[in-house]
């Protein structure tokens, strides 16, 4: 048996070896969610067990075209739009507009097989379980598969979906080079596209009713609750400051305490606070100083000059901004009691997408109807293709418990049974959507 | 003229561009002053009027030979040991133990032009003002150039002044190789001089009463208060403490506030509350927190681990003992409050050296009784010849203003008036001695 072979079996076992064979019923089937993850992980397996299908690449067309494959054997419609996106359609009793449901298939560089695939499969089992039942949704069903979500390539991201909504700024996208130095067109060539085709991925929305996306949580909240599906409220765009405290460099030695103009001082007390701002305006805020410099950085010297950056998010595009502000405002008083300047650039500011309150109750419905537990609701802090849909049309997101919520790593997991339980909230989900 | 000419002209017309001839009396005569800077800062000239005067150079060696001549030409017996310490000795009325005054004559890769050779120049210039008068001290008098202060060499530094009091472990130094990879041996070598001489260097200190050095300041305290001079009370000696927080890294969107373990956060209120250690144990105790490190320093990574330096410094064993141990305590506190780990190592703690009792006395009477004005005491934050001399025979230092408190850079500068106005009272302060 050769590598890839081991990893595929391996990672098959796994899913299957703490298997409650009770969570497969109406029509869901969590052998076929295992054995669907398992093929699309040996695309692109590393060594360490990992996943490797960059956006563009032969590894992400190649899982395309397995799902594509496993489409069309369960009878749906496939159709693939310029910008790569794959669409595997249902039709329902009635000609109302469609629901949506899916993720994306590339990875990070070295990923986990969960990240993306799940809500793919997820999609696609619930067609699937159609069939085995043999029946047919009120409203016409689209399983989804959208281009390029990581961003791995071009270090944007998110351009299946902007292009599905109309939201690309192609001449933007020409510009860049990849991490080869190889420009967007070429890319786009070799993996048998073309920026026109992007501009005319656009759909006609009108005929969509709402987008689902299933993803892993990439947190810890299912996990320390031992719940195996959450409500997702919304999702949180950030927003990135760069800070910079100036104060004067001197020699550590011989300038006394009282004549110090110490910018990492000045700076860790900014630092120190800035975690309280959050908890004032909401539980689903968050405020992050991730990344800190100091200049010069000598044992001997006071610091003269501290760069830091700040990713502060929230669901709530108003909360945020009440977050942001407090925080410059802070910022400016902790520089002026400290003598520093302090100058604050907005980096990046993403809009938050709320979970429209009326998808949430249904799917709120959905985990009391099928698990017979009270749902739990939770904010998305990453960002996902349903961010970019939700800002044109009615979005939700079901989260699956994520083990210590590792992801973009190969030890990203998702027990089998958190899976399949999630399926079943998605299909009864749609099903009441429909 | 050549550039090099124009350098020390430059240097020499700036020093006398201000001079007040006032202060030329007693025998000292500040022109002389400046000519001898100007002609030891064109050894080693860098483009941007800076000095390069590394240590085991030909240019360090250029300079101990012109100085030399000078000692010849004023009369001094010249004597260099084993480790290329140079003594010009003046005889005494009497043959008590001798009193040396002096300093080095290398500098840093890209110093300026008073950190060492004022404090020679100053010691030759108390001898010259003697033949002038026609005078003779009451006990011998050695002026002193100690080799490799800096350090800039083997990046360890106050080689010749640990080799005079024998306190240099040559084995240990044997070891050490330069920036060119060359070995300790055969740098020496190069310069003439043997790691045997470097042990033979060792002086019988019952022969010398008392070292004295004039220095530049390198901070600030004589320019806020006007003053061209200021008596040393201690040589402070640095502990270097490295100080590591360890939290859990994290997605920053996905992670609530509540449930973080964020150890740029532990380490931000450490930080922040540092200063206030100092003050509850002296005013000449400092703390700084100079190096900080950030892993994985990421935008939306919540820093897993804090990587911080700690340079504690006082004049007296005890006072830094008492903010080394109150700190450390500190950091412990502060991690159990955020629920991180902290490790914390000592680097390297050197013994700071005070300056007697009397001999800051005699210092003190020396000013009022020259420059009629009170005296000022200030402790030395930084290491010098007189730390390693301390530890053996009375030591005290005179600080010359420095402007802007800028050291080890060309820019680095000192009035000629405050230049003489430290050897008036350098010259009253050995004759008290004497």
């Amino acid at each position: 048996m050769d590598k890839q072979n081991t990893e595929i079996n391996d990672f098959y076992q796994r899913l299957m070896s703490d298997y409650d064979d009770s969570n497969s019923h109406s029509g869901i089937d969590g052998e076929r969610v295992a054995r669907r993850l398992s093929e699309i992980s040996q695309i692109g397996a590393t060594d360490d067990g990992g996943s490797k299908r960059i956006s563009f690449s032969q590894e992400e067309k190649q899982a395309k075209e397995l799902v594509q494959k496993w489409m069309k054997e369960e009878g749906l419609s496939v159709k693939v739009d310029g910008a790569g996106n794959v669409f595997g359609r249902v039709e329902g009793k009635s000609n109302r507009p469609a629901i949506l449901s899916g993720s994306h298939l590339d990875s990070v560089p070295h990923g986990g097989h969960f990240d993306g695939p799940l809500g793919v499969i997820a999609a696609l089992e619930v067609a699937s379980a159609w069939n085995e039942l043999g029946e047919q949704p009120d409203s016409p069903y689209e399983v989804v598969i959208f281009t390029d979500e990581e961003g791995a390539r071009f270090n944007g991201g998110l351009l299946g979906s902007q292009s599905f909504v109309g939201e690309l700024d192609i001449e933007e996208e020409k510009k860049r080079v990849d991490f080869n130095g190889t420009p967007f067109s070429e890319v786009l060539d070799q993996a048998g596209l073309t920026p026109q085709g992007f501009v005319d991925a656009k759909r006609d929305l009108s005929d969509v009713k709402a987008f689902v996306e299933v993803h892993i949580e990439q947190g810890k909240q299912l996990e320390k609750r031992d719940l195996p599906v959450g409500v997702v409220t919304g999702i949180a765009g950030p927003t990135w400051l760069n800070v910079t405290f100036k104060g004067l460099a001197g020699h550590a030695g011989n300038t006394p305490m009282n004549d110090r103009t110490d910018a990492l001082v000045a700076a860790s007390e900014f630092v120190t606070n800035v975690k309280d701002f959050p908890p004032k305006v909401s539980s689903s805020g968050v405020a992050t100083v991730g990344k800190l410099e100091v200049i010069p950085n000598g044992v001997n010297v006071i610091p003269g000059e501290v760069n830091l950056t700040l990713d502060i998010r929230d669901i709530k595009a108003e909360w945020k901004e009440r977050m942001v502000q407090g925080i410059i405002a802070y910022a400016e008083k902790v520089s002026e009691k400290h003598g520093t300047t302090v100058d604050i650039q907005e980096n990046m500011s993403v809009d938050p997408v709320q979970v429209p309150e009326d998808m949430q109750k249904l799917a709120g419905e959905a985990v009391e109807e099928t698990l017979k537990s009270e749902p739990f609701y939770l904010p998305s802090g990453a960002g996902h293709d349903a961010m970019i849909v939700g800002r044109h049309i009615p979005v939700a997101m079901l989260f699956t418990q994520s083990q210590d919520g590792i992801s973009h790593n190969p030890l990203e997991w998702s027990s089998l049974n958190d899976c399949v339980q999630t399926v079943h909230v998605l299909k009864r989900f749609i099903e009441k959507l429909s």
